[in-house]
C-alpha cells in the first residue's frame, strides 16, 4: 500500500473536460490499495480573471482581501475534480487549505507553510475517498485565508506529501522532466533520471524554471522524493531526491542553466575604505533588493577609490535607482552606470567538487565561441558567467556541447 | 449609536461599479457612530456560470461538492466589496459565513442557520471597520461549506441581526416595499408604512414574492425589525415588525396576494371510510410534496364514495402523478384529473379576525367581475380562493378595488 499525492497545475484543470482526464490518468496508475490525494490550482486563466476584477475596484493592492478573492480559484477546482471523480463512481471528497489542515503564517500573498494537521485527510483516505486539496492556500492563526508565493502549489503539494508521510510526491507539469539545459534553447537537452535536492536548488536558484526552490527545499526536510512528470504523456520524468540512484550519472556536471531576468549595477569610484561595502548593501537591502553576485574591482591607478558591480532581478532595476538615486543625493556615491541587456549563465552539479577542471572549460567553451565573460561567481556546486544577453542561447549551446557531448 | 444590518442581492452587486455605489449609499447614510455589517450576495449572474461549469461535469447534483463550489460566488463580492470601502478610506473587512461564526446544520443546499458566533464580527466593528458578510453559507459543525436554501442570504442578513442585535435589518432589493398588490398587476397598489411580521409570513405563503418566509420567521424570533427598501431611490420603504405603529393603517385587510404557481389534483371516487385520507396524504408526504388546499365532497348519490381534491406546487406535478400512478396500480384509488390552468388569490390580514364580512366582499367582488370560485380556504389571517389560471390578474384587480378603493 503507498501513499501518493499528486500536483496539477491550473492548465492541467483549465476545463471540465481536462479534469476528466486527468481522473481516468490518476485511476489508471491506482492501484486498488493506493491511497492518493490530489492538489490542484485554479483553472487556466481563472487567477487572472480574478485579478482584472479586483484592478477595476483599485490599482492597489489590499493583501487580505485580495487572498479572500483569489482562493476561490482553487475552491472552484477542488469542487469540480471531486464532482468528476465522484461521476465517474469514485469516492472523492474536496478540501480548501482550511479544511486540510494548512496552517500558513507571514504575510498576504507571501504565506509559508507553518504546519498542517492532516487528520482530516487521512480520515478521507481511510474511508477509501481521494483527497482533492487546493494548492497554493491556507489558513492563518486568526482564520483567516491567506495564498502562498510563487510556486505555492508545488509547495502544498510537497508539504502534504512531508506531513503525511507519502512514498512519493509527483508534480505533474507541461514539461516532461528536468533537462540538462532548457530544451527550448539546446534542442539535445538529455533528460536526468534523476538529481538531487542541491542539485535542483542550484539549477531552481540559477534560473531553470521547472520547480521553485521553496518546493524544493521543503521535499529536502522531509525527504519526500518528487517526481517531476508531464501531463501529457506516461513516461517518467525526473526524481528529485537526497541520493542520486542511476548507475548512468556520471556527469561531472548535471546541467546548465540560463537566466535573463538579470541586470548589472555598477557603482563607480566609491571610497575603497571599510563600511561602504556595508553602506551600500544595507541600503538595497532595507528595499527588500536581493543582490545577485557581487564584484570589487580595485583601480589600480587611483587607489583610494574602487568600482562595485553587482546584479539584481530586473524587476528591481526601479527599486534600486531609487535607492541609488538617494545615495547619489545624499553624497556618499557618485557614478552609478545600469545595464539590463545581460544574461547569466551556470553548470550545476554536486560532482564538480572533485572536478576543478569543470570552470576552465566552461571558460573555454565560451571563449572558443567569441563570447567575452563580464563576471565570474562560485558556489560549492555551481559556477556562472554573467554575459550579454543577446550572447545566451549561442553560451549555453556551447557548454551544453561541451560537457555532454556523446550522451 | 446604531447598529445597522444591510442585505444587498446579486444584481445590487453585479459589478465593481455598482458595489461603489453600494458603498458610497452605505456611507451617505451612515453617521459616524453607526456600526454596519453588510451581508451580499454572488455578483450577478455568476451562480449560474459555477452551475453551468457543474453541469458540464455531471447531470447530477453532488450536495457537498455543489456547495464547496457555490460558496466561492459570495466569498468573490464580499472580497471586492471589502475593497471598495478601502479604496474609498473606509476600514472594512470580508468574512466568509464560517468566518462570520455561522453554523448551519441541515442537508447541504438547503442548510438552517443552527446558531451564530458574533465574536469575530463585534471585534471587527470596534476596531471601526465595516464589515461584509458572505450571505447564503455556513459552516458544519464537521468544518464542511454549506449553502442555505431559498432566499438564503436574507435569512442570513435576519440571523446575523438578530445575533448582534442590531437595531435594524435592512433588505435591500429591486422593489421599493411591500405593496397592498403585486403593482405589476395593480397599477394603483400601494406601498405599506409597516407590516406585521405574521400578516408577511401570509402574504409570502400565499405568493407575494418579496420576501422568504424563513428570513420573516427569524426576524419574528428574534423581533429585528426588517426594513425593505429599493436599492436605487433612497424612499422609506416597508418595516415588517411585531407591531404596526403607522396611524393610517386601518384597512380592514393588509393586502392582496396572487399565486400562479398552483395545480389542482381531484382524486374521484375514493372509498369515504377512515384512513383514506391519511393514506392518500402519507403517501404525498413521503414523496416530499407540500399539499397546500384539501377539499373532500361527499357524492350525494353514492355515499360510500368521496372525492378528494387538493393543490401543489407546478414543480411537485411530477412527483404527484408518480405516487397516484403507484396507488391506482395497487388499487387504492381509482380515477384522478389533474389541472394546472388555475390560479390562487388571497386576502390577508390580521385586522379580518374582527371584520367578519371580508369573506362575503371578496367572493362579492369576484361574482361580480364573473369569476367562478373553485376552492375556497381560510385561515386565522386569511382567504383564499382558487380560480382559473387566465382570470387572476383580473380577479386581483376585482378584489384590490373592492378593498382600497380610495386609499
Amino acid at each position: 500500500m503507498a501513499l501518493f499525492v499528486k500536483k496539477f497545475g491550473g492548465s492541467s484543470v483549465a476545463s471540465p473536460e481536462k479534469m476528466r482526464h486527468i481522473a481516468e490518468r490518476v485511476l489508471k496508475d491506482k492501484k486498488p490499495e493506493d491511497r492518493v490525494v490530489i492538489v490542484v490550482s485554479a483553472m487556466g486563466d481563472s487567477t487572472d480573471d480574478l485579478l482584472h476584477l479586483a484592478r477595476q475596484v483599485s490599482p492597489r493592492h489590499y493583501g487580505r482581501e485580495m487572498d479572500m478573492l483569489l482562493t476561490t480559484g482553487e475552491q472552484v477546482s477542488v469542487a469540480l475534480m471531486a464532482m468528476t471523480f465522484i461521476e465517474m463512481g469514485v469516492p472523492a471528497v474536496s478540501m480548501t487549505g482550511a479544511q486540510a489542515g494548512i496552517r500558513v503564517s507571514g504575510s498576504f500573498g507571501k504565506g509559508c507553510i507553518r504546519e498542517i494537521h492532516p487528520e482530516r485527510i487521512f480520515h478521507a483516505l481511510e474511508e477509501g475517498k481521494v483527497v482533492i486539496v487546493a494548492g497554493f492556500q491556507g489558513e492563518t492563526e486568526e482564520g483567516d485565508l491567506i495564498t502562498l508565493g510563487r510556486g505555492g502549489s508545488d509547495t502544498t503539494a510537497v508539504a502534504l506529501a512531508g506531513a503525511l508521510k507519502a512514498d512519493m510526491c509527483e508534480i505533474y507539469t507541461d514539461v516532461d522532466g528536468i533537462y540538462s539545459a532548457d530544451p527550448r534553447c539546446v534542442p539535445d537537452a538529455v533528460k536526468m533520471k534523476d538529481i538531487t535536492y542541491m542539485e535542483m536548488l542550484e539549477m531552481a536558484r540559477l534560473g531553470a524554471g521547472v520547480m521553485q526552490p521553496r518546493s524544493v527545499e521543503m521535499g529536502s526536510r522531509y525527504q519526500i522524493p518528487i517526481h517531476v512528470r508531464s501531463t501529457f504523456t506516461d513516461d517518467e520524468g525526473t526524481v528529485i531526491r537526497e541520493k542520486i540512484l542511476t548507475e548512468g550519472s556520471k556527469y561531472m556536471i548535471t546541467g546548465v542553466a540560463q537566466d535573463a531576468d538579470t541586470a548589472k549595477v555598477a557603482v563607480l569610484g566609491v571610497k575603497n575604505q571599510p563600511g561602504v561595502a556595508h553602506m551600500l548593501f544595507s541600503a538595497l537591502a532595507e528595499s527588500h533588493i536581493v543582490v545577485d553576485m557581487i564584484v570589487q574591482s580595485v583601480r589600480e591607478i587611483h587607489d583610494d577609490k574602487t568600482d562595485m558591480i553587482f546584479t539584481i532581478s530586473r524587476n528591481d532595476l526601479d527599486d534600486t535607482r531609487e535607492v541609488l538615486c538617494r545615495l547619489q543625493a545624499e553624497g556618499r556615491i557618485s557614478d552609478v552606470v545600469y545595464n539590463d541587456k545581460v544574461a547569466k549563465v551556470s553548470i550545476v552539479g554536486a560532482g564538480m567538487l572533485g572536478s576543478p577542471g569543470a570552470a576552465a572549460e566552461m571558460f573555454g567553451a565560451l571563449g572558443d565561441a567569441g563570447i567575452n565573460i563580464d563576471i565570474i561567481s562560485t558556489s560549492e556546486i555551481s559556477i556562472s558567467c554573467l554575459i550579454g544577453e543577446k550572447d545566451m542561447t549561442k553560451a549555453v549551446r556551447a557548454i551544453h556541447a561541451r560537457f555532454f557531448a556523446g550522451h
